[in-house]
């Protein structure tokens, strides 16, 4: 069994974005973890881990911090079901990650900061606001009136997936993998902590996440939400 | 042999973006092909691909036209030497090229418009300045003056791959592939249209330009340039 460090939320719900990514890795996979919810602001609880961010994994003797070391470790030890598919394929993926993390995270966060700030734990209030507000550089008041501009930067940099899934069925191809989870995730992130609706029923874009949340039996829809 | 139609330009340049991909993809799959340069404003040469662009390759009794189309063909006909490791390889980075396409692609012609303008086939002059000031919505004597802002947004776009090429060797992992040929195309146009010096030489890209550059006995490396 598993064990995987993730961030706590109001009311059961699972917001860490890159832990979504780790939880898709291992449904994929058909591996069975425990999570294990903890405070952003409670770095002692996985002082173990070396770092002072989720997701962490415990695999047997192994432990494990980032998400991408984590896919790399579990396609490693876990080869059936394969996440990217080859050297190739998790060379292209490493690079996907990267353009994600640098260009889609950074434009969808001030969007949704206000609404995911109203659902963290209330010990992590003063934490949150401190940390984020650094981030994007204003308060998470003037986030908020800022967001119809936010929604504008946050399709535009949406919008080379939206071409590529008229073309094609997943990121990764003809079916789901690693590619997927890591955009996944930042709408997983959206959808959890977010009563905004980032993306029109009409975006080619709704419709692959409708399916990304169909895997595994409803896996990453049947969760608590905003 | 393969015949590759392609961009001619003044002094024997080879200068069609997309047609880089496919020159790259045939010498890394170490197929021999013949070079047909045309002229941009002649549709007829091409009349025959049923398109109006390169590049296009005839191979045996396929005519193929448009780089992905022919990098597909190129990997089901010849699988040795994989340009995409498989499936999930293939997807992630048809999901690469649409985003270099929509991100680095636009930010680059701008740049560097009005250097390609000089140094195509007087016989495209007019046609090359009407379509393109069309795209770039500005003159190319606008764009000249432009310079300053279009490289500060390149630098911008380019950035998570410079991120990217801190942690792996090559886009694709531990050896190049397709993926590495996608965004090397873009620089390689400016490189053999543009006297601008685009990438500065501690820029990580600089660094992976040249081990492209010296691939396949310099292929890339020794040809007309600006």
């Amino acid at each position: 069994m598993i064990t995987l460090w993730e961030l706590q939320g109001k009311e059961g719900r699972r917001y860490s974005l890159f832990s979504w990514r780790t939880r898709m890795a291992l449904a994929h996979k058909e591996l069975k973890f425990e999570s294990r919810p903890v405070c952003m602001s409670d770095k002692a609880a996985i002082a173990f881990s070396g770092g002072k961010t989720v997701p962490v994994i415990r695999d047997g003797d192994a432990t494990v911090r980032d998400s991408w070391k984590i896919a790399e470790h579990l396609e490693a030890k876990y080869p059936e079901r394969t996440l990217f598919g080859g050297e190739i394929g998790r060379g292209v993926t490493h690079t996907f990650n990267t353009l994600v993390d640098r260009t889609v995270v950074p434009a969808m966060l001030p969007l949704i900061v206000a609404d995911i700030y109203e659902r963290v734990e209330p010990a992590d209030d003063a934490y949150f606001r401190e940390m984020m507000e650094k981030i994007v550089r204003m308060t998470l008041e003037e986030a908020r009136a800022k967001r119809e501009e936010s929604m504008k930067r946050l399709t535009r940099t949406l919008e080379p997936m939206q071409a590529l899934l008229k073309r094609q069925a997943w990121i990764c191809g003809a079916q789901p993998a690693y590619g997927d989870y890591i955009l996944f995730s930042v709408l997983q992130w959206a959808r959890v902590m977010s009563p905004q609706q980032v993306l029109e029923p009409q975006d080619p874009l709704h419709g692959w996440r409708e399916r990304m949340l169909d895997l595994f039996g409803g896996f990453a829809r049947n969760v608590p939400t905003a």
